[in-house]
């Protein structure tokens, strides 16, 4: 094998579902609706056909069993695979016909779709988009014959035959069940087949009823949607505070709770595992959905919540040069989160790009397509490390800017985090401020959104200068007399009040000089991410046709501050758009198509990571970001 | 997929190593050598050299993965696989180089093999096999570089990528220690890696140390041999009384006992556990080798054995139609078995023919080569339950005769065990017997052996008639006047007295007429068996070069008195010979070479397994062998 060309180092290559080859790309067009796509070399024509939501025929999802896929290529050339001669006649051969997902794409194409026998069931999810459902879960139905001594196959071979378009492995656990149920079920069973394996045997017909969960792990909240498979709807919603949370309000320092004590990377393992556990149970009452019934679950999270999750030692990621265990994680059980689910539910991982651009990114840009759209976009994760990931089906890159907690608003005098009393949004209006509060009470402190627009209207009023600073006492007054008021001392710091209490500064809401400095450091940052990204891509920033703020954080920011203080870049405000918890979206769709998931490690291989670290223009750069715009 | 043809609807198909088709066969010659060998279809040519003894230059064992195996095909078609383009010139794909693990011999092939780049090491093992070293742990020291900013490569990518010939997966377990042990090792390492699973990372060069233990789960007697697979060479080999015993001496008691006590099933587990457990704890304090060291087992068996170990319900194997839970495991670890070895190691199963030809036969196929030897040869594996196979290259049948513990010496009423007291050989001269006693002490029983020498020595010298009645005492004081007073009663049954003790026969060591009819009815059992399959497979008993007594039993069974009593065909004496315990070898076997551990499963697709119960033939056929031969 030829060494690894640098892009793709940093990749692990122990992925079978993905194209050979990301470099190359080839273009698709299939008849006749005429859609076209350009894809990866390598990309198989089923997944590039499912990834444009473009439904061929398969009942096993693409595993080359149901031999249903069957398509004609008219232009191009496809090898004939080893499993084409099984499914066709040497004329169908001849004359182009090929099983799509066995036909990977390696130069243009044009295939020919012929008609659906069955109409594949699909969901809206994500950002916008159309997804068929293909869960890696699947149930059949089998009657089947008792055994005689005319008939003396083993109990699994009596299964797997009845599976006639799966041929699933399966596990020394089950076999150890397996003779029991057949027989107290009278050969009437259910065979419940997850990723190519057979993870049970239901007494009976339980085809109505399969469910998966899909986890957003994240280093603040986690969030767990309860999935119908079948129909692909949500059946409950949950979220909770992670319990970490007391090991630190970051990465970093639950990082370094596990270098000062050494049994606290167990500590923080079995926290995670008490809140997804007990977002299980709260999802299941909800849906009123036995646990046996959670065949899969999907995680996406960053790489320290992984890793902290699943046990392994995050210190390497902690300090250059920022080294993860894996990208692409092993086979995981659902067991293996601490979710008790089906006893051998498989966990779907999110691989990761990078150290600090982790899973839950990956889901991101699953959710919003941004690898298969023709737009030029740029997606911020705005956080305490902020991911970045710009491009379009040409090609995409992705960086990681430290942030820093402003976004957070750890580090912020009156910072909280978006909860009641938090003030999430403000706007100056002649002598006064107009307060937007979560819950409607009385202010207490400013979440990170609440930063932003107050440094914005300052900036934008003139209060802050270009540099970020505080104008001096007696401009304020002549420029607004009626605000000037609030910009006043504490100590040695001025501090500007958002919210009086007491007439005392020290009580009341307010934003100080240093807060200020750290959201010019935190969005300077990011700025200096996305501006190398546009340089490396050779693009301006003004071809970005959308911008996509992404993370609980980014619902919440106005993208007219955005754009004011110079997070994002300058465009017209409706291509700004907050897209919500993009993270979840992914983990959703990768629960309701393996052919999404396949595309999951496709994004790995197709994303340029670029390290900001040790990088020679970062500096320069994120001084000339460091100011206003003007 | 078409239906599968009768004869293979026993196997089970999820088994990849295997050829897709056993029913035809192809014939290999080889360059310069020019040996030539039939395979079935669709086998790999390196397992088609490799079972012959033919070695090809090879460093991962045959996955396609070190691409050092190259041969060229000098008549025949082998088409240009997968992998076969990134090893070979287009050039010298036109010239017929292929990779010889990834082509298929589907037609009568001549290949040229180049000269070795290394010589291969092999063992002489099995009756008289020379089996190449390929053992499926193999390790690698890799000096790594470090990571830095330019090469954040994950950890796993690192050592990955410095494994140039092997491209395995892994384990979340590994991946918890993998970050700690590099970098305490300063990235200077070993790899381990069985059966493309990496299953340990350790510091340091420790390539010179890696072990296997090969075990034999027999129901009487556990046999374990610790090897050195640098070398193929036993280092320890103990074995002890399987500590099921007390829940009965024969697999069918065991069975039962299952079946009466919901608990007996853990029990019996438990016991097999136990029993290998100490074995591993002997075999390794005299080998000097620490249990860390041994990455991986293997394991044959009968089927109740295996299913019994590993916690698998074996009630359906205790009752028509004989259904086995799997032919073919799912992946089991050693820690299945309660083999504490290296916590990851994999134990391999030898997979089973029927629910009475289990994996203890297919390892005595595999020993003693008798799918691949051109000449026609039965083997015979003489016990409670009596496995025959008959065949050669061309064509091997199997069955299971239930034989009754004749063999055993259970129902016999001075049977014993083959331990010290026991008569195990026996002959007449003159008016006298001559027996041999195990330990050399004086005899208190005799075992199966010394059965068989009794019966046949009686037959032989007219005391006993082809009936199997013995003479009239008036007939017998004119045959074999010194031998007639040894020819009484106990109560109302005739015995012959073959140790007096006392002058009672009663406290004396004797053959009675209910013994005779035991062995009568195990003898007819086993010549009906192979009978049966001299006729199905349309041969002469006297095309038959070789007769393979197999299992303890068979070790000390005399031919001549095997053939005089008509357990076995009639043939001359030199060709009928004990093969020992060649279960135990075939193990040893599967632990040094993967591929040999293909030619396994391979047995499973070509041997034919043919079933004795309901067959109409069976009764008629067993009525006429229950004589003795004139």
């Amino acid at each position: 094998m030829s060494a690894p060309s640098p892009q793709r180092r940093g990749r692990d290559r122990d992925d079978a579902a993905a194209p050979e080859d990301g470099a190359q790309r080839v273009r698709l067009r299939f008849l006749p609706d005429g859609a076209e796509v350009r894809v990866p070399s390598g990309t198989p024509v089923f997944d590039a056909a499912s990834w444009n939501g473009i439904a061929i025929d398969s009942t096993c999802g693409g595993y080359g069993t149901c031999k249903k896929c069957k398509v004609r290529v008219i232009s191009g050339e496809v090898p004939v695979g080893a499993i084409d001669p099984r499914a066709f006649t040497s004329e169908e051969l001849r004359d182009g016909w090929r099983l799509a997902c066995r036909a990977n794409a390696r130069t243009d194409l044009v295939i020919e779709v012929p008609p659906l026998q069955t109409r594949p069931k699909a969901a809206l999810v994500g950002v916008g988009r159309h997804v068929i459902l293909r869960p890696s879960v699947q149930k059949r139905h089998l009657v089947l014959t008792e055994p005689t001594l005319e008939d003396q196959r083993s109990d699994l071979q009596r299964v797997l035959d009845g599976l006639e378009d799966l041929e699933p492995h399966t596990s020394i656990d089950l076999m150890r069940s397996l003779g029991g149920i057949l027989r107290a079920a009278n050969f009437d069973v259910t065979a419940v087949v997850c990723d190519q394996e057979l993870i049970d045997v239901e007494p009976g017909d339980t085809t109505a009823r399969r469910f998966a969960i899909a986890f957003d792990l994240g280093t603040t909240t986690v969030v767990a949607t309860l999935l119908d498979l079948d129909s692909g709807q949500p059946v409950a919603v949950r979220s909770m505070l992670n319990r970490q949370q007391p090991y630190g309000a970051d990465v970093i320092t639950r990082i370094s709770a596990t270098m000062m004590d050494d049994r606290a990377l167990s500590a923080l393992s079995e926290r995670a595992h008490e809140t997804v556990a007990e977002l299980v149970d709260e999802v299941c009452a909800e849906g009123a959905v036995d646990a046996r019934e959670i065949y899969e679950i999907t995680v996406c999270g960053n790489v320290t919540m992984m890793q902290l999750a699943l046990g392994i030692d995050p210190e390497p990621l902690s300090m250059a040069p920022f080294v993860v265990a894996t990208h692409t994680f092993p086979p995981v059980h659902a067991a293996d989160f601490g979710v008790i689910v089906h006893p051998r539910a498989p966990a779907f991982v999110f691989p990761s790009l990078g150290a600090y651009v982790g899973g839950d990114i990956v889901a991101g840009i699953l959710a919003t397509g941004l690898t298969r759209d023709r737009r030029l976009r740029l997606f911020i994760d705005v956080g305490t490390n902020s991911e970045i990931a710009l491009g379009s089906s040409e090609r995409v890159l992705a960086t990681a800017a430290p942030a820093g907690p402003a976004f957070e608003a750890a580090q912020i005098k009156c910072g909280m985090r978006a909860a009641e009393g938090a003030i999430e949004a403000l706007k100056i209006t002649g002598d006064d401020l107009e307060l937007e509060v979560i819950g409607d009470v009385e202010p207490v402190g400013m979440c990170g959104s609440g930063l932003v627009d107050a440094v914005a209207e300052l900036v934008q009023h003139g209060l802050l200068d270009h540099s970020g600073r505080f104008i001096p006492d007696e401009d304020a007054a002549v420029l607004h007399p009626g605000l000037a008021p609030r910009l006043t001392m504490i100590g040695k710091e001025r501090v500007f009040v958002l919210h009086w209490r007491d007439k005392d500064p020290e009580t009341s809401v307010y934003l100080s000089q240093r807060d200020v400095r750290e959201l010019q450091f935190a969005k300077a940052s990011i700025a200096t991410g996305w501006g190398i990204l546009v340089r490396e891509l050779g693009v301006e920033p003004g071809e970005i046709t959308q911008v996509l703020l992404a993370g609980s954080f980014g619902a919440y920011l106005t993208p007219l501050s955005a754009v004011r203080i110079g997070l994002v870049p300058k465009l017209a405000l409706p291509r700004i758009v907050s897209a919500g918890n993009v993270a979840g979206e992914g983990a959703k769709i990768a629960a309701l198509s393996l052919r999404e998931r396949a595309e999951a490690h496709s994004i790995l291989r197709e994303v340029e990571y670029i390290e900001l670290s040790g990088r020679a223009d970062f500096n320069d750069l994120f001084i000339d970001q460091l100011a206003f715009p003007g």
